[in-house]
């Protein structure tokens, strides 16, 4: 049990001991080393360029290009076993999303056919571009609605040409967020969008967006514009009387209830998960027909009417890039970008570690951002990966994004060729087909488990919910980025200390609140801080080191212990200490000395040993009141015996 | 080495081992318990309501009263001997304050007289409610230079009475938004404004405020308004041939001479401090009479002129509480109101460590408020605690807050009697005053300690600077706020990870980096996390982690070593985890299952342990897979005899 040892306790430095270890330093480093390690540390710690090392300029080439295009890396490997798998789940997510991008389109109060294009250029860009092999690109609910939202607030005429044109200046600059976000290397923004405040923001926008269906469902004419739930409600029942139209509600009834016994056999029976697939265009062309034959259109029930034929136009034009709109589209394509973003990225990331390939966060952006920046130059809007078409494309049996590549050349077959078909499709099964869509992002089991983990996080994902049922996306969307950043700072400026015990008949010392066998030392009393000690703690870490001092020393008096004279400070979760930290030490040390406590550090890590170092804070303290562990320091100074 | 052992060490469960130890969850909060913890700690971590505690009723309202008024608490055991040391005191700091204060006032655009009136009202209320025995209370000048800029953006004509009202409710805002911090105890805001931010603020503002003093040092009529390097430069050097007053040159370069030589005397000794104290009097004396005697007004001298006689009238009723400068005042009142706390509370701080005293921030906040709300009621404007003065105060023996009262006293005599004879005091004198003041608020030693310790707190503290000399006193302060809040958030993106070894002899794992001897384990890798695990960090932990693996093999294939089977996380410094770290946990046990690497953790915290639980992740890593020391787990899944 003797064998740690500092050798600064001078007295028993005779003790034959097999080793002895002393706080170092780390190497001194340059302050060029010193910059160029965090600058890698916080931008490239991926360390992207290491393949790059030591190769000729023909291999870096090849190899630059692999790293902007990863086609060209997996397609070398690429067979006809893999395009069966890849030519299938490209079909199945096609027919999921055709459906669903004529429903989409509405939420961001876009004509259909903006969405069908979306769907073609989109996941076609990806697939050369993205490194994921399981996303499955296109127009999303959220992200529709979100757009639709933010547009509507600028240009409350949703028909008119600078509505459109509004759009795709929206989308060009969604796409430049995210390339600019992948290039910069900022990829790490993104993070601070707490997962439990997506669970909150996407069931919100979930329920929001299955509100608003209420209007396609019923055959309600006269909508309320709004979105929180109250307006929406008080819109659904002035209209009871004379609004509901009864065709139309049993069309969407019915294909609803068809829809979601789909998806409860998909879900009771994995294997089926191609029958929730592709009920959806089932559902679509049944309804289709059901109105053509019935002309029920002629009794009030509401159709797509036109749907455009044709491909992509040019759209380079529409775009705003000077104006009074110029503003408004920056800021809507930022906002919509970075939800983009998050939502693919979440996407990426889960599949990935589900097959345990590595997805590069900030490639991956780059590739989105293309996306829609060549997107928004051919009459696309924001298009992401799609949290249910992505589930489907993987349970299909997807190998790489060629899979996106067939649904993009299926979706150019329809826009070429059947798109007159769906004149006749009725809005009610648009509405059912969205509403059994978005109930798969209320993750209620999500809910339970933050619930259950972590507090704050619930508070977050509700208040994201809540600010989005309640009020409007927007925020519900600020509500759910300020509680993470409350989180954030409160774990700065109040992080945690606990006292510590010996384990007995170790020299193992633990938190006596979580080890309530750990002892106390006579005389001594051991506070481990549990943070980094910055500006913005600084102060509040002292005076709870003082606290801790006056508490026990006012119950060890009451026990008639002996009074304090050591105070241990275990340093080793101390990652880093600034200035600010460097003073709170000194002024704790004159605090210390008039009450005569001396003050002795354990274990103080690599930087904090640094710093000591450069603010002669150690020869303050004394070098023989540094040790390397904890039981050291008892060793050297408590009463005789502790350690045995 | 042996006794240090989690039981879960089934396969060695009957060697015979003094003590096992087994890593615990703490004993289990409610809800209600957890949340008034977290609340507490955050809001009442000075637990200002212990001594109420088992008191009578009317026992408790005495301590009220003390709590609020600290002067019934001290006043108790005041005696002639503390009042000596105190008149004493305040009479030095009154010297000082008087032509301070006439030159602060036009730091803020506003004539003496309303400085003077700050001088008596606020070390009034302060002294009552103020807990600092040491702080000299008053008008400081980077709050006159911050306001005086701050109303001037508003109102550019500082002649006008609505500049003066304006003044006046910002003060009244000023002194809301501190009485607001301190009784909703939100004091640890003031906290995110860096010490190494405040260093290079205060050099910034010293030096702007030095470079404004040219007006009336050189005589200069035509001056700009903007405070920046190079429109003051501009100023000086375009009014060199025809703008300078040699009358005026003469007497403020001699007076400037003798201030700072006065105060060159007080720094080489410390009892002399008091020749410094009262040069600034005795520099306005001289000059007055040497003016009114030689009558040097006429040649161009620019003097005081008048200067109002008789105390504070009421201002109640020029304070806006409506109308188009209402939100104008509370902004100005809450930026100034703020960087006069950051001062006050820098202050109380750093004289309450030296006697060891304690000083309760958000009750200090109270009174200050306070004491600027009454301010905005009697002519005051902002109020804080003055570096300079302080120190004076401290070094000429002051016991507690009665020399403000003396001050106070001191300066309302001035006011009844001796005002008008400032009427020749002549403007270069101030400057010169000014000038010798704030050159005390350049610390290049503290900037040297920066530099030496915290690369980015000397970022923070040089961008603070720059922003202040070279754009403007508020983008400043805007660059330090940001610059200490990119800090924080990169210590919660980018903690730092460590892979740790052996120290030889002992079972005592530590940083590679820094204890060169220490060696890593065959078949393992042991890295530690140094920072609570949340969604800002969760994925680039999980990333390191992985990253820290490859590399590591790679680099043991090519020295062929074995291969990694067992990765040791020690979680020691992890004091929390969120959802987020949950999940990523659980993605890189399955990465980890790919690669046939297990995964074991080390010490969990009590908040981890109880979150492992509440996931069941406890259950999927494996209780065997859990212990309480690194060396439990090396001894238990390591090579045999490594702990010998």
């Amino acid at each position: 049990m003797e064998e740690i040892k500092s050798d600064a306790t001078s007295l028993r430095h005779d003790d034959i001991l097999p080793q002895i270890h002393k706080v170092t330093s780390p190497p001194k480093q340059t302050l060029f080393q010193e910059i160029k390690h965090s600058f890698n540390e916080t931008f490239f710690s991926d360390d992207p360029f290491a393949k790059f090392k030591d190769q000729t300029t023909s291999r870096k080439f090849i190899l630059g290009v692999q790293s902007v295009f990863p086609i060209f890396e997996w397609g070398k490997g690429y067979n006809l076993q893999k395009f069966k798998s890849d030519f299938i789940s490209g079909l199945t997510i096609a027919s999921l999303c055709i459906p669903q991008d004529i429903a989409y389109a509405q939420l961001a109060n876009l004509e259909p056919h903006y969405a069908l294009y979306t769907s073609f250029v989109a996941p076609l860009v990806y697939a050369f571009m993205g490194s994921s092999r399981d996303i499955a690109i296109g127009p999303v609910a959220v992200v529709s609605l979100l757009l639709g939202s933010l547009l509507t607030d600028e240009i409350s005429d949703y028909k008119s040409h600078e509505y459109l044109r509004l759009a795709f200046t929206a989308t060009f600059f969604a796409g430049i967020t995210q390339m600019a976000l992948g290039i910069l290397r900022l990829g790490f923004l993104i993070d601070f969008l707490s997962h439990a405040a997506i669970v909150g923001f996407m069931a919100g926008a979930a329920i929001t967006i299955a509100l608003q269906q209420l209007k396609g469902l019923l055959g309600i004419k006269h909508f309320t514009k709004k979105t929180d739930i109250v307006s929406v409600m008080r819109s659904v029942w002035s209209s009871v009387h004379h609004g509901w139209n009864w065709e139309t509600i049993v069309i969407g009834v019915a294909f609803l209830a068809f829809l979601l016994t789909t998806k409860y056999i998909a879900k009771k029976n994995k294997k089926l998960f191609w029958v929730a697939a592709i009920s959806p265009i089932i559902s679509v062309i049944l309804s289709t027909f059901c109105v053509f034959i019935t002309r029920a259109d002629k009794k009030g029930v509401a159709i797509v009417k036109n749907i455009k034929k044709g491909v992509n136009p040019s759209s380079v034009s529409e775009i705003y890039f000077s104006g009074k709109y110029l503003s408004a589209g920056i800021r809507i394509g930022v906002v919509s970008g970075m939800v983009a973003l998050t939502e693919a990225v979440a996407i990426g990331r889960t599949f990935a570690a589900m097959k345990d390939y590595s997805l590069d966060g900030n490639r991956e952006m780059v590739a989105l951002g293309t996306m829609n920046l060549i997107g928004s130059m051919t009459s696309c809007y924001v298009a992401t990966g799609s949290f249910s078409r992505s589930a489907v494309n993987y349970m299909a049996g997807c190998k790489t994004a060629v899979s996106n590549i067939v649904m993009s050349m299926v979706l150019l077959l329809t826009l070429l060729l059947i798109t007159p078909l769906f004149k006749y499709t009725p809005n009610a099964v648009l509405a059912s087909i969205i509403i059994a869509a978005v109930m798969g992002l209320v993750d209620i089991e999500a809910a339970v488990l933050l619930w259950k983990i972590d507090k704050f996080d619930f508070l977050a994902c509700m208040g994201a919910f809540f600010g989005v049922i309640f009020i409007s996306v927007e925020i519900g969307l600020l509500i759910a980025v300020a509680i993470s950043f409350a989180k954030i700072l409160l774990q700065v400026t109040r992080p945690r200390t606990a006292v510590l015990g010996k384990l007995p008949g170790t020299t193992v010392y633990r938190n006596i609140l979580q080890y309530p066998k750990a002892a106390q030392i006579p005389g001594m009393l051991i506070i481990r801080v549990d943070s980094a000690i910055y500006f913005s703690n600084s102060n509040y870490i002292k005076d709870r080191i003082l606290k801790w001092l006056s508490d026990e020393e006012t119950q060890r008096i009451a026990s008639e212990f002996p009074s304090i004279q050591y105070l241990i400070v275990e340093m080793s979760p101390v990652t880093d200490i600034d200035t600010s930290g460097i003073h709170a030490f000194e002024d704790l040390l004159k605090s210390l000395k008039k009450r005569e406590v001396q003050l002795i550090l354990a274990n103080p890590g690599p930087i904090v040993t640094e710093k000591l170092d450069a603010s002669k804070l150690r020869v303050l303290i004394g070098e023989d009141k540094i040790f390397l562990t904890v039981g050291d320091a008892v060793e050297t100074f408590g009463p005789k015996g502790t350690n045995l």
